[in-house]
């Protein structure tokens, strides 16, 4: 059947998925040089030109995917497997890649809308997504450490509010126009905490330095914890799949199991 | 009991907890918007009124947690049981959070005390903590290995004394505006121990250079250090609760090893 | 034989190879202090007497390497093996690192192109490489991990290409000078994500500090991932190396298990 | 004895003990202080009294312990002994600590020297040294991966001077008074890789920010390698303290060892 060799082609020729995923890091290589506007503007017609070929393209891929969809789903009518692709991760990613360029023609946006529109483009950096088999473990391993993961950044952010807060009262009146506000505070606080430190805004206050001093120390914990976190789950991850390949024996009776 | 019912209702109706855990992040919200002038000024009546309705709200909280205290400790008279909520980490918190609101009333404070006082408002965040049971793995994991990691906070403390000390005497005759004395010598050293450098203060001398190049480096293990603490912390815990569910039996013969 | 002795001398007197690290080491530091035009004008002789002395002894080392390269391996004609030695990585190391001397009296070249050539002479560093056999766990432990990395290599690399095309639209208005083009915006990037905060360029719009923030804090993760990633393949390699040890033993019966 | 009761006093008592790390704590605090010359000035009697007083105290304690060093060592004469403890590590400490202040009674020195020798009365922090055996367990944890620490140190150290050799090249034109020599290009080199990034010396040129930008990754790494190495070392030992309280059986005869 036609379809099912289409699909086939989609998903396991490896010509095809290579041309794909050239296509996707030439477009966003294109996104990057177009905003070299002494490269743009003499070579405006090849931008456009390659811009019009890669939605083409992207177009013709969605439209194949859609049709193919009922192929990759094993329950539900052909048209519930239709919706359940056009709702899925990839299938809105595919879909918002190419849509802003077909937008213009239906609805009449003044410029600001299309320039965000074309930032949709990027987008089409997630369709690599589908390489993902490799990412598993990864996720997989942030996944199982989520829990505690997502204390450490909610007590990193009660740890933001409470330093900024306090800065805010010690620095305001030292440096009112750079500690204007707890909003500049905060820009402070994360600067500190992930030790970025760009020396746009620091304190300038003996107190304001103690503060700070005392910020930039438990940055180095707030480093600390997750990468602890995140290597206990790595390596019981290793250990167990380790035991798996044990093949374990009953000292008694010596059946193995 | 209307005591056990409101005492039950405090601590295991989830929509209460939900009204107070939304009203305490408001009220952090309110506080860090407030700072912005330009939007306080103009709506300072709406501010004064949530600040006026959450110490109603927190006081009630404190009211009934203390007058319910008899049926949160198993032993000692019903008195001491107050005293014993009332000095409480959470009492204290719960009780810091509103008696700024309360004291002008009874002392007549100038303006900058009461500035002060109203920072208190910031311990409300930790009414928060009593959502801990999630924060007393990451705690407990802190703990077992608080002796390392204290040796570590010593070490770098002498680390920086050191540091700060020997800079002050290179770069003091090159640039005596920056490092003035040794105070400001040690919030050069804290910016490049921890690698935030903001820039305002380094040195410009050859040997000084050399010096913060060597503390510079000498950082980067002040970061590791603590985290192979932690990992290892992390990694024996998550062992220890292996090996408590492993309680290997052999299939066959039922002999337990 | 004169050959075997002579290979002999170039791979285990322990002299000859004290001789040839101290030379390497200090080749790269004349490099270094050439640089310093106060200290190189009046004594240019002497630099240029040092690196004509270096070239001799690393030629006439090559050239013994090369005559006695059908004693370092196995199979193979005399030929073949020279072959194999010349195309090897340290043969080419040591043919690159005395090439540049040679070729100006073969070609000649133009200033720009030898100060080029010069560069070549820091390969010599590279030299130092045959002390590797130190080198081998870290570098085995790194291959073993190299599927995690690499992937957390390219999830970066697309975090950086995102956060820098939506910092260029976010911050090219309010600063034209600097986000001027996707590469600069780029440059803040990596400045950002590895923590390091130069303070050349940073964001100054509220829209731009926000992002800049969650770049900064997922730059955290960046560090924790791979840290946790090769924690995880030491403490491998270590149980695998203990395991190897174990062989138990019952000490009463003799029985192993 | 006499002697005895002394010895017993002093590495016994816990009142000497904390008096002496009291007056240590007192004299690093007076170092720091006395470095702000409007406190100095005009309070310098009670600095120079309390140096006085300190140098006395040390004075003592320094005779004593030499006088009881025939106790604290088992073998040999009572001379060398002595001789032994005087070239101690803790022995040169203290004499180094209290020398200062007697030379310039013996030698005329200038004002100069007499600063430097200001400088080793930092010396006393160390004597909180005889506190280390909490120590103990972070450096023997260092002392055991120190081979695969020094080789990341020996690595970083190529690294950094090759980055710094290339970027020379590279910025030398564009930044004559920045990257002055390859000197000022390791400066540069230290705060990149070692993520500080002061912002007073960086790349211009896009060839100088792409070569900085793969050096600030690679700096990710070399935070990484210690902290894995560092993490494994700590997971070993907690693993092996853990197995000699385990109580092995053998699984045949059943007697544990």
């Amino acid at each position: 059947m036609l379809k099912t060799r289409v699909y086939a082609f989609l998903n396991e020729n490896s010509y095809f998925q290579k041309f794909i995923y050239t296509l996707i890091i030439l477009n966003v290589f294109s996104l990057i040089i177009a905003s070299y506007k002494e490269i743009y503007t003499p070579y405006e017609i090849i931008f456009d030109g390659f811009e019009f070929f890669s939605v083409i393209v992207f177009s013709i891929e969605y439209i194949l995917r859609f049709w193919t969809a009922d192929l990759a789903f094993e329950k539900g009518s052909s048209f519930s497997k239709r919706i359940k692709f056009s709702f899925s991760t990839f299938g809105l990613i595919d879909l918002f890649a190419i849509l802003p360029f077909y937008l213009p023609f239906i609805f009449p946006f003044d410029l600001r809308v299309l320039r965000i529109l074309r930032l949709f483009r990027l987008l089409r950096i997630f369709k690599l997504g589908r390489l993902s088999k490799s990412l598993q473990t990864i996720t997989s391993v942030l996944k199982e450490s989520k829990s505690e993961l997502s204390i450490t950044i909610f007590v990193a952010f009660i740890l933001m509010i409470l330093s900024s807060t306090l800065m805010f009262y010690v620095e305001n009146d030292a440096q009112p126009e750079k500690f204007e506000n707890i909003g500049q505070s905060l820009w402070w606080s994360v600067a500190t905490l992930t030790t970025v430190g760009y020396g746009d805004i620091y304190p300038i206050t003996n107190l304001g330095k103690i503060l700070s001093s005392v910020i930039a120390l438990i940055g180095i914990g707030f480093v600390a914890l997750p990468t602890g976190i995140i290597s206990s789950a790595f390596i019981s991850r290793m250990q167990s799949e380790k035991e798996k390949g044990k093949g374990c024996k009953c000292p008694k009776c010596g059946t193995e199991f």
